[in-house]
């Protein structure tokens, strides 16, 4: 069986009861399960988990945004985190027996259901989007829901579905298709917070490293351990090991070795094996070779 | 569902129709699935590959043994590879859900099993034998079926289950649980055949290395490459990295640099984790942070 994650980002993080409801819209959808969701009151906003078929995750997002529509009014919204819309941004990943290509079209069917149901103008976004300003969310979201009806008034930001107003209450919708992102730090074996920071600019894509590395540099007060801490948002095209290797050999111009490193959440396996591939000089090597997978393709 | 691996040994690899009928065995057991099977007619001796929960891989064991009991006299069997019976070996491997301590107690099961239903010998062995002088399978191995009647009259080869003396045409049969074997090989820049000898040599339990390495050293006759032939035989104590950095170090005693390396088969999940673990320095890692996983739990 095909599995999609998808991870919708809600602007509501206060009024418990409609946190309630969003997740049993999720919940009561055939075909999808709620894997997680977690309510920050500062940003006013949820993040909610979710993973099944196409068709299942496709009715659960449209559940879920029946419910927002209806309880969420952004012209009373306020809180720390960005938003366009009651349902601000639904991002559509392959997990297992999905390609891209499969998310890119479900983002896409889903996002003409949302306008064409809710009258909700949608953005697509990363790779469902084909146009190189409408790719990345931050440039999308620029200007927040209070600057959306001049945004969308303006040239070459006409939605992809839907009305080119904002919807009075529930404003825009982002729905796109990316890869598992990866949180990835390196703890430094220094508190030098100033070298945390130049390793950071040196790897990220923003400032000439990397092409999927957002990074910064930090300091864990609690430790007095200077963090590299990242996003990966695509392991395929800018794998693990090269970023830590990379890391480790910009480190060593400070004098600094690093003292370990950490996986916030959730890795895919793929990333770790072709980690493993990498050190171990593992040649001529197939997904298909481990144990697991073939038990599962097997007795399937 | 917890998932057993065995791969039975079988002392038949030319009659055809023979093979046909023990595979048959495995496919037609509710509960066990046959992964694989091969027959190697030099050696005339077959290897099946199957799994299943504890109830499906012993029922289809005693099918197997069934049928090999009747069609396999090993007094007329002749072939290149050491073997005690006509089932020869059974190795009962922990994949998922399920610990080393319940493939024992399986092992001990369907050894006393295979000695009451059909009054065939068995000895323990790996995992399940508590007696260190028949632990490895070579040693309760050596004289064949030929030596068997002489060995098992001698001291300290009384049988765990059954007769004491062989079964007059199925010999004995040897029962265990074990790790999965990871078959692991590390080319090496250069043809000197005699510096992976050394190598393999420095790193195998035998000669004074790891303790669950065997190695030894080749040459790949047609890309003239020498090469460090390994099994891996519990990769949790004497995990793959360990082994790959003590091939590396001590290849550049000799000036010679790893080519590539390679794994033949299967390989667990957990053996490539542990090792992206250790190049990467990641602690605190769970096993459940490998997004599969977590999908395949919330979702079962």
């Amino acid at each position: 069986m095909p599995i999609i994650e998808s991870i919708p980002n809600v602007s509501e993080g206060r009024r418990a009861d409609v946190i309630a409801a969003l997740a049993d819209a999720v919940r009561r959808t055939p075909g999808a399960r709620l894997l997680d969701h977690s309510a920050d009151a500062s940003h006013n906003r949820s993040v909610f988990t979710l993973a099944g078929d196409a068709a299942g995750v496709e009715a659960a997002i449209l559940a879920l945004v029946e419910v927002a529509a209806g309880a969420i009014d952004l012209r009373q919204h306020q809180g720390a985190h960005p938003r366009l819309g009651a349902v601000d941004v639904v991002p559509f990943v392959p997990i297992e027996g999905v390609t891209m290509a499969d998310c890119v079209e479900l983002a896409k069917r889903v996002g003409a259901a949302i306008a064409s149901r809710f009258a909700i103008p949608v953005y697509l976004y990363e790779e469902a989007s084909a146009r190189a300003h409408r790719k990345n969310l931050e440039d999308i979201r620029r200007g927040e829901f209070e600057g959306l009806a001049a945004r969308m008034a303006s040239d070459g930001w006409t939605p992809d579905y839907g009305p080119s107003t904002p919807h009075p209450s529930a404003g825009a919708t982002v729905v796109g298709a990316r890869m598992p992102l990866i949180a990835y730090n390196i703890n430094l074996a220094t508190d030098r917070v100033d070298v945390a920071k130049r390793i950071a600019a040196a790897v990220r894509h923003s400032s000439g490293g990397l092409r999927f590395v957002k990074a910064m540099g930090l300091l864990l007060d609690d430790r007095q351990v200077a963090q590299v801490s990242m996003n990966l948002t695509n392991y395929e095209k800018t794998p693990v090991f090269r970023v830590f290797e990379m890391v480790k050999r910009e480190a060593e111009r400070y004098g600094v070795s690093i003292l370990e490193s950490e996986i916030v959440g959730l890795v895919p396996a793929a990333a770790l094996t072709r980690s493993a591939e990498f050190y171990l000089q593992i040649e001529q090597f197939s997904d298909d070779q481990v144990l697991e997978n073939r038990l599962r393709k097997e007795m399937a």
